[in-house]
């Protein structure tokens, strides 16, 4: 893992612990997107720019597919996880007398099209405990959106959310590049992932699965040239059969191209050892914070490891001014550390000496 | 202008004429890119690079609004074009016996939307031809969308429009940084435009003008951590007041940095200048084109300058060959010439002389 560890530059100082927020960005990516952006500007942006851009996207769908275990007819590319939920939620169609069941662990991206659909749509959205939620599911329920882990401590939605028959719309921003996911056996009919966490892209990517059935009951309400089957033919332009239909409206080479060299990055590595490495890491993360007298917080065998601080701006502060990077949970007592298979003991050393250093007393 | 000029390495040796679809991006922007990057992938994506991106993000908007005579709270940053089109004719709420006028000379970036308003919403379309929009508005007519600068030939919108009660939402991506913009003289509700046409920034940008009239009809159906004003209230949190709360969910602080850096070549030449030396260049163009009995589609005081050619995909490929990059129309018998103050009469003339070489004969 040296080798992949190498492949970052921001490792060589920092103890890296927040690619749950932003991963850290490869050597790679930087380099592919500067490469996309001189031959644009020595070239011109002429077909061939545009040839360029399809065959980019297509390999990054494809890289964002395998991630996900699923086909790349099926996954979308948006700008963030954020996009992708809006485009389940808005596609829906739903209205006043449906509900949508969420949980209690949400993150603002979520919340924010959960709130649109309330406030413009008439729906109703109810919380449960990401724990409970398979249970909570009512007779208006049409669809179900939570986390597939949850971004404030590493929990994990429940695995009777396979077996519901209301469709399920799966937050993977804390899952695709941390943990295993098929999106098969998950049994979603959606999950919206982030290109910029787990999987090391730029910011401004993302990716979204659709299920084949949900495809077809999903509306579409943005839709530009990538979107149309033949743009040609005007306002009677049909849309790809396929989940292109779903992209974002413009993705430029460079993204495409840097998220396509920051998933090569780890696919070298392979996923299953990339997730072996991390979630084994985490672990023994959490068992060194309850050995100092942080015990974690309830989690799952995920890849994030929040514990209790006094003041968790301030310590984050501390920390980061010490060189380890990790992030405060707003309106909880959590600091929270995000564990990749490119980092190491010594990063958790670093975290742990700097813990003690500063031990977390209330201010006398 | 030579200072311009020198800013642009595809000129060197292109005579690039197709701004219209994508400016040349000038070195300036592919270095700020690749700036950003690096400092991404050296120190991380922590709390100061979105401190960053949120300078950047204010930097971009002062320019935009700057091109466009606007305010900066009301102007939003988007992906591109079609994504503020959509966001206005999303936002509106139309539906059955609504109407939504629109011309002849649009593009599938507008008509998409369209599409989408007519078939989820039931929202009636119409067209008119351009030039006579303002007398077409009929008594369903909740909005009239259409291009400020038709793309197929540079057909300016009528200037009765500012007159309408109606609301008037410009699709400007043949307008903004090709030609004098004033969002208040326009008297439109709302402007959509490209930041990688006329203002040489990178793919994937793009700025949204609303009203602060407009703004409070407009409902708001994405929204993400950058739309919320408190996103730690989650599904209560209200929208920015301003234009942000429509801004696109997720724009790279590298994309923004080289948006701002094309901008600020542009503004350094001075807007006035620009726009007086790009809409000549195209006059005396489209002269030459008449003089060798290539006269010009019927075309506004624009930047565009489309002429007819027996065969328009196989004459742009053989001007492509010749250095020569322009695009055809499809549908239409038109080649199609963007001119920007960054060309030169070289452009031209390399333009005119590869048209005599090859003349345009039918087939013996």
């Amino acid at each position: 893992m040296e080798g992949l560890r190498a492949c970052f530059g921001v490792l060589e100082r920092t103890a890296y612990l927040n690619a749950g927020t932003d991963g850290p960005l490869p050597q790679a990516a930087v380099h592919a997107a500067a490469h996309e952006l001189e031959a644009q500007a020595r070239n011109g942006r002429t077909r061939a720019h545009f040839e360029r851009r399809g065959e980019l996207a297509l390999a990054l769908r494809e890289r964002y597919a395998r991630a996900l275990g699923a086909e790349p007819a099926d996954v979308a590319l948006t700008t963030c996880t954020s996009e992708g939920i809006a485009v389940v939620i808005d596609g829906l169609g739903l209205g006043a007398g449906d509900e949508i069941l969420t949980s209690e662990e949400e993150h603002p991206g979520l919340l924010g099209a959960l709130a649109a659909a309330r406030e413009l749509r008439g729906v109703a959205v109810r919380m449960a405990p990401l724990r409970e939620i398979a249970e909570a599911v009512g007779e208006r329920t049409r669809l179900i959106a939570c986390c597939h882990i949850g971004w404030m401590s590493g929990l994990r939605a429940p695995a009777q959310l396979a077996q519901l028959a209301v469709p399920v719309l799966l937050d993977g921003a804390q899952g695709v590049g941390a943990v295993p996911v098929d999106v098969r056996a998950l049994g979603c009919a959606a999950y919206a992932g982030a290109g910029q966490k787990w999987l090391c892209g730029p910011d401004g990517t993302g990716m979204l699965y659709v299920s084949p059935v949900l495809r077809e009951r999903l509306a579409v309400h943005r839709r530009g040239y990538g979107n149309l089957a033949e743009p040609g033919l005007g306002i009677d332009s049909p849309l790809h059969e396929d989940a292109r239909r779903f992209d974002t409206l413009a993705l430029s080479a460079e993204a495409l191209a840097s998220a396509v060299a920051a998933a090569d990055v780890l696919e070298r590595v392979g996923w299953q050892r990339v997730h072996e490495r991390a979630r084994a890491l985490a672990a023994t993360l959490a068992e060194r914070l309850a050995a100092i007298g942080r015990e974690p917080a309830p989690r799952s065998d995920t890849t994030l490891v929040s514990f209790p601080s006094r003041d968790p701006q301030a310590e984050r502060e501390r920390l980061a001014a010490a060189g380890v990077v990790l992030r405060d949970i707003p309106g909880t007592p959590w600091l929270r550390a995000s564990v990749g298979a490119w980092n190491d003991e010594r990063d958790l050393d670093r975290l742990i000496d700097a813990l003690r250093t500063h031990p977390d007393r209330s201010p006398e």
